[in-house]
């Protein structure tokens, strides 16, 4: 059971949603954020969350709404008791991957939103007028090169050995990434 | 049982304090930082933690003599066994709320000391020289308009929909809040 | 059990460890990590982990390679089921302790490598030419006032009361400290 929140609509006319997809409940708003979700599942069925728990806030659904939805399912609960079936609302013009930065950690490595597995064998990623080649992970490198890798969640990220990607390449969140295949 | 650590005089003269108020327990230290929950408790009883802990720092109380009391009473120990009954220090001149920005958190939202809940219907609070209204949600005003609210802790709050109230309003920690019948 | 990771080399020859030191396990790189932890043991086992998960990333061996590992040795197997017997890499050049600021925590309170158990009784700490005494704890200087004491860790630590250390004595990571006796 995934209870998940990004809602800048919280409180607005956006559904609560109780998401099937690729065998894991997905609870929270209909505002795109299950749009991969169920894209990649390929199968996935919803459900709105009607019924209002008694002194809701009007700005914190995660705490008063999701949140007992998603105990309710995490204790074995079918969503047919607090629920109607519905339609996710959908987003078929949405990229399934994204040329940007979408992320800049602590260390300053530069997370983009395109997955390793779809970028050509030896595929370099220009950013900011740099290039960069694939390596396979951060020693594999000198002290201080920049180069990109596969990182955990399985997306293309721009990293320096012993250094930071964003000042030394001087990219940030929202800069563009071109692929050179 | 609630452990609660704001203690800048830590291994000072300050007692350690078990607080029985509104059926719950509070541990931590007796500087004024169980005021609030004593006043609004109406009845609250208090003991001292007079056990000293072989091996206590003296600048860390939370973990060192703090923590084993709050265990002691979470597995259902009476305080009687390692305190003694003792008096709360009371600040009776403390104001009950705080017309001030108290936390600005990491979107830029502005939190008052004011409880939503004693401000009159309609009130408009006014920060550094800048009045907002209340709405219910962010998703309630124009993207870019400032409002306040009542969060999710049921305190007034100042915010921007899709935008930062600290920037845009040029409120920080410690801003004066008038409010405006 | 303790997982242990700061790991830059991960995915290169470093090899990934388990030790035995002191009545516990620990899980991690076998980069110097684990240095002064096998030289205060005095007596310390090690097993190189040597299963590799199928899909391990090269990356983040933290959640691939060493939790798993962790995970068993928590419920209770013994590492020769999935380790071989190796010889932990000794750093025996490496200082017992560090006179620098070795951490700035969030108020600002200088971390010194130094155990204030072996600093002489009396010691002053010389740091950006400024110099500062022993105090017990922060109530224990007036407000503003520098000062050292052994933290909650056991190491000298630099503070000012009511203050920021790290502002007013201009101090910051990697500041050389002296010992004054």
């Amino acid at each position: 059971v995934l209870l998940a929140v990004v809602d800048p609509g919280v409180g607005g006319p956006r559904a609560a949603v109780v998401l099937e997809a690729g065998g894991r409940w997905y609870v929270g708003p209909d505002n795109g954020l299950f749009e991969l979700v169920a894209r990649r599942a390929g199968q996935a069925r919803c459900w709105e969350i009607v019924e209002r728990p008694p002194g809701m806030s009007a700005s914190f659904h995660g705490r008063d709404l999701f949140a007992p939805a998603a105990g309710r399912l995490a204790r074995g609960e079918m969503p047919g008791g607090f629920t109607r079936p519905c339609s996710l609302g959908r987003r078929p013009d949405w990229p399934d991957d994204l040329a940007q930065i979408v992320y800049i950690d602590h260390y300053g490595n530069a997370m983009t939103g395109l997955r390793a597995s779809v970028l050509p064998i030896g595929a370099r990623l220009s950013a900011a007028d740099r290039v960069v080649s694939r390596a396979r992970t951060f020693s594999d490198v000198p002290e201080g090169d920049a180069f990109w890798y596969e990182n955990s969640n399985g997306l293309a990220e721009i990293a320096v050995n012993f250094g930071r990607a964003d000042h030394a390449l001087g990219i940030g969140l929202g800069t563009e990434v071109t692929i050179l295949a």
